[in-house]
């Protein structure tokens, strides 16, 4: 039986942690709410194993603790932000909020932010736009890290490049959370350290043989990560990542033609307003019934049961709250160690 | 050699046809116009070949020849129509426009359709946004077609769901054109007509075993198409292809629910307008950077050079303006049989 925590008592001492190193109390409480969601919902590369970075580039003086992010552009549907490098999760929850108050305004709109820091789990945000009735999609890409080399290619270029779609149905939200390239640069590190290998192939080497070996990342020189689709149809996860790639550098206006030094992001955040099209029963009319279809699906030898995005996740999240978050080995570990260097209470083991 | 056709003449004759058929002239000047620019790009199974079925649509009454797309919502971002089964080529062609002039108001708009006839290859539809200094983006699914299982499933549930993405550089525009499982209906269709197979796993048969036979989804009871990803990372696709659903039919408010009995498109079109966030000259600047840095990025043994989505097309395209285009087999054909029943020219080669 893994060891579990209270959502709660991994969210008071990650604030604790936070807010003893400079962060505002209402930064630090988002930030250490949207990794913790992470944790519970099972996305832990990229939860609370942030943290430790996190606060290392605070004391470090590579991002900004306090202020607002800075406005360049503002138009009704277009809203675009310096992040002068604060919390990437604070400013990616500021800006869902602003695009669905503009959404509302006007039935769509995007938050474009440059030069942010971190953003960790894209589907953590979803929920909060879903819950008031939207659609929203946040698009993510680091311009001062490369990993995946385009389609063709063997050089790595640039990120995997997230994309999160949270959907309203009549239930559960659908909450989609996937990558341009066929793992991301987390799970290759972690798979990596581990001496494990992907259960197919993944990556070129950096003379450009398909590999399911993670190492081949950290070779000199390095390999890259596969776009989705691979060497058969990888022009498909080269136009995902490319698109995403315009959303985020090319309207925040910041990217990779700048070579920036330090890792960040930059953000796009897209709300649409379902009640300013058909209208919102309508959309989730639709929505639901696709959902109910294909959760009613004869799924396929071995397969247990077909399963929508973010199902497996809020799953984990209601266990979480009941039971208490699993954290991956060696998260605790770090935190607490912090912890009593601060004289912070550790969270104890439900 | 290929036998090639003057781009004039193939448009003269298309339109010719569906004039003489009943539709207004600017209806069949565009339509003849896209359907002509697919096959010059290369995407031969949505050009030409869509015209005799669109023809005989019309014929027996199952498309709307002629008046506007009722409005079902209006708003400044986001406008809704019923498209009443007109021709979906010029309703997508409308609707590019409507949300370009949408876009430079807001910075971003997105016009969604229902009941929308067949609208063909969507990267025709992407220059026109470009050209005019806009991304743009055009998502379309068929609520009356099933040929795709959900991941993990084995019972056809949706369609392949295109999405096109148009994004300015300084040079040539990059055209994205990708559909969200492995392959498509008309490639599938062909390559079964041809006995021919995928050179790679793109289906699954009515047990759910991976197949690489087009011939499986003609099967009774039939097989189904993968999401991009396949077997092993199917969760992509289908959350690419559940975005693309929500998109048309749930923003649109027609989709599976009401089990439509011909075939036809819910869309979405979105254009978003770069000098309203950080400025078109900082955005065709990353695009820019980012597209010389694929060009030269080193190849992978048997690839001649990495190209970016659209650059072949973009060619072919500039050749078929000199040389002409060069028709796939039983096109032209099928085409010159129709002309010389209405007593229409049929074009010469070239």
């Amino acid at each position: 039986m893994a060891t579990r925590y209270s959502i709660e008592s991994l969210r008071t001492c990650a604030a604790a942690l936070m807010t003893a190193t400079g962060f505002p109390g209402e930064v630090a409480a988002i930030v250490a709410e949207r990794l913790v969601d992470a944790d519970a919902m099972g996305h832990d590369t990229h939860g609370l194993q942030l943290l430790g970075p996190y606060l290392d580039d605070a004391a470090a003086g590579r991002m900004t603790l306090e202020g607002e992010p800075e406005v360049i552009a503002d138009r009704p549907a277009a809203v675009t932000w310096d992040g002068r490098r604060l919390s990437g999760v604070w400013l990616t929850e500021m800006a869902v909020g602003l695009a669905i108050e503009r959404a509302r305004a006007c039935g769509q709109a995007t938050v474009a932010i440059r030069r942010s820091h971190h953003i960790a789990c894209l589907a953590t945000f979803l929920p909060t736009a879903t819950r008031a009735g939207m659609m929203v999609t946040i698009a993510s890409s680091d311009p001062a890290v490369v990993s995946v080399a385009p389609h063709g290619g063997t050089k790595p270029l640039y990120t995997p490049n997230p994309i999160a779609v949270g959907i309203p149905t009549k239930g559960d939200p659908i909450l989609i959370d996937i990558s341009a390239s066929i793992t991301t640069n987390g799970m290759s590190g972690r798979l990596a350290a581990a001496g494990r290998r992907m259960p197919y192939t993944a990556y070129l080497d950096a003379e450009g043989r398909p590999s399911d070996d993670p190492a081949v990342t950290l070779a000199d020189p390095p390999g890259s990560i596969l776009p989705i689709g691979g060497v058969e149809y990888g022009h498909k996860g080269f136009g995902l990542a490319l698109m995403i790639e315009a959303l985020t550098q090319g309207l925040s206006g910041y990217g990779r033609s700048q070579a920036p030094a330090e890792w960040g992001a930059s953000v796009a955040v897209t709300v649409t307003d379902p009640a300013a099209f058909a209208g919102f029963d309508a959309f989730v009319r639709e929505t639901g019934w696709l959902a109910e279809a294909a959760r009613a699906n004869p799924p396929r030898a071995g397969i247990e049961r077909v399963r929508l995005p973010g199902e497996a996740g809020l799953a984990r999240r209601r266990r979480a709250e009941k039971e208490g978050v699993a954290l991956h080995p060696g998260i605790m570990e770090a935190m607490a160690a912090r912890a009593r260097d601060r004289g912070i209470a550790v969270p104890e083991p439900v």
